[in-house]
């Protein structure tokens, strides 16, 4: 991030912490947003995210407004390392959205970004032409707390997008974290995003991310890189074809693409467009977002439950004591668990 | 099962019941267990397997007796769909391990085995020649409960085996369940046995197995199978290279084997040593199974607290309201996760 964007990032958070501290009308905002009001779903998604109970509560008031305005939406989880042109490729993808006449909003869930490196919507100019398009909204992350709560905030700003009528969702993360899971429990298709050359590159991504893929995308297939592109998306096809079709009967495509050279973007939304297709006839596409629903239910009691525990500065104490004994052998990791279940 | 061995199962049960209504000295076998005798690791586990609370108690007496004499062997995993021969396969293997002096432990974890219509080691009938070798200990999967209480009961059967002398564990899943990662987290390597044709037999594997596996084996390479055999296995083999490497630095082997004519099986065992070689020298052996003793302390708290909950009919019956709310839409999962805490 260049200091003038830090710069302009900061004023923006200070605009939007003065908004707040005006009187707040839930009912007031839930309308703007629902007639696509951005400054309403900016200052929405605000509240959500601020550590202030007032404010979470009125958020989660507009939240509750609006739900049966959300669902609305294709949902498209991106993922790829640091380096292999997320942001481009977002933008590419999100004006040709935009040219076919969708709404398209951009989000990130990322709570590790800091620590991978990888600069995952840190500032907008990074996406210059679609931050700018009235029928885009693009929202950087928020900058910490735990994967649960990131998770939530994320979740939670897809559905007020949603009910501003975006129809068309982007949720990027790095594919090196632990959000990749998340990502792909909250969105319909899941995009990964690869280099050429199935190399050195390869070692950020983490295990198991290339059999949640419903589609694999090589990107930056320009120039000299074409050749290379087509050679490794092909392999990728042979090796994807080995892998255990998933239970939404589809079978996972691979395809490549140029941001610069802009060739290869309507495939990859034919692509999607064809798997809407597929698992709304079979029925899958909406018994998976109930069952994402009923997970998202079981993680965030699970999560928040745990947390009320490791909350507890004494606890934790006792926790690390047991891990301590686990870690040098003295007592069986069941045994101990025993031990924390017996304090509670 | 046939009827004939149903019955000597039952028979075994009884006669172990009987045994165990007698007085228990835990130290007598804890001894009885360091000097191999099996007698005495079947008793300390059928303790462990009780619902009894004395005998709980004593099995951990005894299992907290043993903890210095246990993780002196290596654990593999091994998956595959019903039909793939994995019984076979470890009859094969086992009875090679032990013609190089090795003694072997098989286990099974699968609380799902019925449902998946699994046969897993459900009797002892199927690897005939190693279940009488004395240097062999085949344990039938405990029949039912959760996941989380299979997994302990498997683990602790594990460390149990491991202090009686056995130093080779081989784990069986049947690859379709919810078990695989607990197997994984279990144990050194993973063993992925398939069959060739990269077909039907695919729909029964979960995805994200095939990124566990440290070694895919293509079972049955026997007569006019052996080149199709052979080459499933270069596909996959060109498949696991586009594979990110694990964090051990290994890179996952093919192989093909036949246990009718009993080839390939040392090759894969010479795989397993390599990795081992390999683990050692880089530390991740040893930081591997620090790592998996913190992720059951983790996940036993976790899912003994979530028990506590889940025990209560009354707070099961408020659960399901909520997730009913959720799943029709009147609540998002995080609103009904707020609500279920703020009973807690």
């Amino acid at each position: 991030m260049t200091k003038k964007s830090k710069a302009s990032n900061i004023q923006q958070i200070i605009a939007r912490k003065k908004e707040l501290s005006k009187g707040i009308d839930p009912s007031d905002i839930s309308k703007g947003i629902l007639t696509g009001d951005k400054q309403a779903l900016s200052k929405a998604i605000t509240l959500l995210e601020s550590r202030k109970k007032t404010h979470i509560d009125s958020g989660q008031e507009i939240l509750q407004q609006l739900l049966p305005y959300t669902g609305k939406s294709i949902r498209i989880g991106i993922t790829g390392v640091p380096g292999v042109g997320k942001s481009t490729f977002i933008e590419s993808f999100g004006n040709h959205l935009i040219s076919l006449g969708h709404k398209v909003a951009v989000l990130a869930i990322d709570p590790s970004s800091e620590k991978s490196g990888g600069s995952i919507l840190g500032d907008k100019t990074r996406m210059e032409s679609l931050s700018v398009n009235e029928n885009a909204f693009i929202r950087p992350t928020s900058s910490s707390g735990s994967l649960g709560g990131v998770s939530r905030k994320t979740h939670e700003t897809m559905l007020l997008c949603e009910a501003a009528g975006f129809d068309v969702i982007l949720i990027e993360t790095v594919g090196v974290g632990q959000s990749e899971t998340a990502v792909h429990q909250m969105t319909d298709f899941f995009l990964l995003l690869m280099l050429a050359g199935a190399g050195d590159e390869l070692q950020g991504i983490k295990r198991g991310i290339m059999e949640m893929a419903d589609a694999l995308v090589i990107t930056k297939a320009d120039g000299d890189n074409k050749t290379k592109a087509k050679s490794a998306a092909s392999a990728y096809k042979m090796a994807m074809h080995l892998f255990p079709p998933s239970l939404s009967g589809w079978v996972s495509k691979t395809a490549i693409c140029s941001s610069i050279e802009n060739s290869g973007i309507h495939e990859i939304w034919d692509i999607v467009e064809e798997y809407v297709k597929t698992t709304t006839s079979n029925n899958y596409f909406s018994s998976n977002r109930t069952n994402q629903r009923e997970y998202w239910l079981r993680e965030a009691f699970k999560s928040q439950l745990l947390q009320s525990y490791f909350d507890d500065p004494a606890w934790q104490k006792r926790f690390d004591d047991c891990l301590e004994d686990v870690k040098n052998g003295l007592l069986t990791p069941h045994a101990a668990a025993d031990k924390l279940i017996s304090f509670t």
